[in-house]
């Protein structure tokens, strides 16, 4: 049960002009399930991305920064779930252009327009014949109002489907934003998250474009940790159509903060979707941490409390085990940090109390306050380290004994 | 049920010549278990440790830093659980200066001459006044053979007490190592572990002994991970009581290696119990890397893989999900990190599989091989990153239900 989230209903998710969406069930790890998802593109559209910095990055995110350095345009994204075809060596790299090639031929497209995505389990062999094989009935799915189907053919552990949808009027035009997001497990994002995808109908210049994927991404998809495990496939894309007739050359562009807020917004719903749905996650936490030297210090305290298996437990358990969380403060990696400074709250709803100042607890703590904040599902911590103005978020939940669960019986 | 791993008898620890363990039960927060220790050391012994390096270190290990640095001559060690004195501020400070004053007045020292530790709850109070009532208990208690009563006196999470002990014979003489620790959560020891009090009868002098406490922990309880937390009340303490007669100068004097290999041994013997008796552990893990360009390196590959919840829920079901294992290598930061270059093998009882090369699964294993190591008890993963001859060790445990019952129940 993810924490206070529902996906919104097919109404809620606005069609973005000029990008179709098929599906398919094409069998690549279990059957009766539409595992495989393509979006075809009109001609014009930008597209960007920001890729996994893991080491062992998947094939399709190889041929995904090839084909986006290749600078022409992309016309066909496709995206399997069940295998992700990471960890296959040249092999996993064959049949991530063998499914591009595939896709080139049946939309009339070269296979350097399409850019490739999997999701699931690693170092298995991606059935690419049965991959193939789907995807026509894909093409006959095609329409532009399937993001709500989209979004569930995605999912691999995830219990509920992610999406989010806006409309906002820019120089009276309107323009529209919608997104699909998966993942619950192997989530702490660097430079992405596991996949998400947000076209919108505004026309961005190339290089804005990939200057708002890096900004929404850092605010979103890189401030979300379940487990500290950087996925090898973490993709997140962000594609803009121009349909609605408004463009953005560069960001003194009129209008385009509110294009950015609605973008960056689409995003970090999607990121906290994510979130509330993680792997056994019955709480979803907020750190923020304020008063850093700079942004960099204040998401290592926040990644430092939101990964400890000590915290996360305590929180699972509605314990104030308030020494845990300073505890993770202290060893964040915080260069001459004077823990003499550090204030931290505890608050949920409205209410926040001040529970630890001058290394120790605070005075006016008391444990009845702690332990009722703990009961709630949704939490911040906030810590204010006391030595700069620098801010900044991670958003992390509880580990539970679902979690252990759902990872010990993951490929049974 | 800690992994193979059972408490040595009393018989085979041997008492350390000049040094004498005391105990009691002062009721610091739970009833009817010996609680407070004791080491009362002869004139003439050489003392030095290596602390926590997490901010939020507790008041006890400031205090020891600073009789440590003092330079005098320590005649005791005081050591209580159940609370940690840690994240307690001022107060907390006052309370481990009023316990050296104590026990300094029932001995006849200084109190500066005093080193007090402290394990258990963070962020409470000491209970200074019933410590001190304990104390002489303690006193009368002071025997030299009290090394297995303290051993269990020091316990929090623990389920066994760990303890080691050795006897060499080095130029004629026969030299005597003993020592206890404890610890079994919080522990990703940063230069130090929980608590590792470690004995010998030979004499060393001071600057060689600083070195050696540093390599010892460096080589033992520097290598293990139970939860990637690091503690705020770490610390490992090395005593040369001197009384055997064999004199070590510095590290060129006859004899030194062997007792070097003996010291480390029982420090890596008793940081290795800790792994054994880790919350909820069923399996005891070796994450050996070697063709590394640096020890440093070597040992971010051993803890990202250790560290892992999804890599150690896979460890608690037998799975052999090698891919979690490529990720986390992916991720362990290493430069330039080349992965079509590194090997990875999985190993139990003398046996040994490939089980990934060139960026994929080795072609040679088989799934059956991979399940039937994972089986085991004890496991080693040997990877070699292909890229330099430095080796690095780190020992770790899975993560199972259990882990998330324990922390989840801890203060309740």
């Amino acid at each position: 049960m993810p924490v206070n989230y529902a996906t919104p209903s097919p109404e809620a998710l606005y069609p973005v002009d000029g990008i179709r969406l098929g599906l398919a069930e094409a069998g690549i790890r279990k059957l009766d399930r539409r595992d495989l998802t393509l979006l075809a593109l009109d001609p014009g559209c930008a597209v960007a991305g920001v890729f996994t910095q893991n080491r062992f990055c998947a094939a399709p995110v190889l041929l995904c920064r090839r084909n986006l350095d290749a600078g022409g345009e992309i016309r066909a994204l496709v995206i399997n779930t069940g295998i992700a075809n990471a960890g296959t060596g040249e092999p996993g790299l064959q049949a991530a252009q063998d499914t591009c090639e595939a896709v080139s031929r049946f939309l009339g497209v070269e296979s350097a327009q399409v850019l490739p995505f999997s999701t699931g389990v690693i170092l298995e062999p991606l059935p690419v014949d049965r991959l193939i094989a789907g995807l026509p009935r894909c093409v006959d799915d095609l329409k532009s109002d399937n993001w709500h189907a989209a979004a569930h053919g995605i999912m691999t552990t995830d219990t509920v489907a992610k999406a989010a949808s806006r409309r906002v009027e820019i120089n009276g035009k309107t323009v529209t934003v919608t997104g699909i997001s998966k993942g619950a497990g192997m989530i702490r994002p660097n430079m992405a998250t596991m996949l998400g995808f947000v076209a919108t109908d505004a026309g961005i210049a190339e290089s804005l474009l990939r200057q708002l994927v890096r900004e929404a991404a850092d605010e979103s998809f890189n401030c979300i940790t379940v487990d500290g495990d950087t996925s090898t496939n973490d993709s997140f894309i962000l594609i803009a159509t121009g349909k609605s007739g408004a463009y953005f050359a560069d960001d003194a562009a009129p209008g385009y903060a509110v294009l950015r807020e609605a973008v960056t917004g689409v995003a970090l719903e999607l990121a906290q979707a994510i979130i509330r749905d993680g792997e056994g996650a019955t709480k979803f936490i907020t750190l923020a941490i304020e008063g850093g030297k700079d942004r960099a210090e204040c998401k290592r305290v926040g990644y430092a409390i939101g990964h400890s298996p000590l915290v996360k437990t305590a929180f699972f358990a509605s314990d104030p085990n308030l020494g845990r969380i300073l505890a993770a403060i202290g060893y964040a990696d915080v260069t001459g940090l004077d823990v003499d400074g550090i204030r931290v709250w505890l608050g949920s709803a409205g209410e926040e109390v001040l529970v630890a100042e001058k290394g120790a607890r605070a005075a006016s703590y008391r444990e009845e306050d702690g332990a009722r904040i703990m009961l709630a599902a949704e939490i911040t911590v906030r810590v204010d380290l006391g030595r700069g103005k620098a801010r900044g978020t991670v958003y992390s939940c509880d580990f539970s004994y679902d979690y252990v669960k759902i990872n010990a019986d993951y490929r049974s």
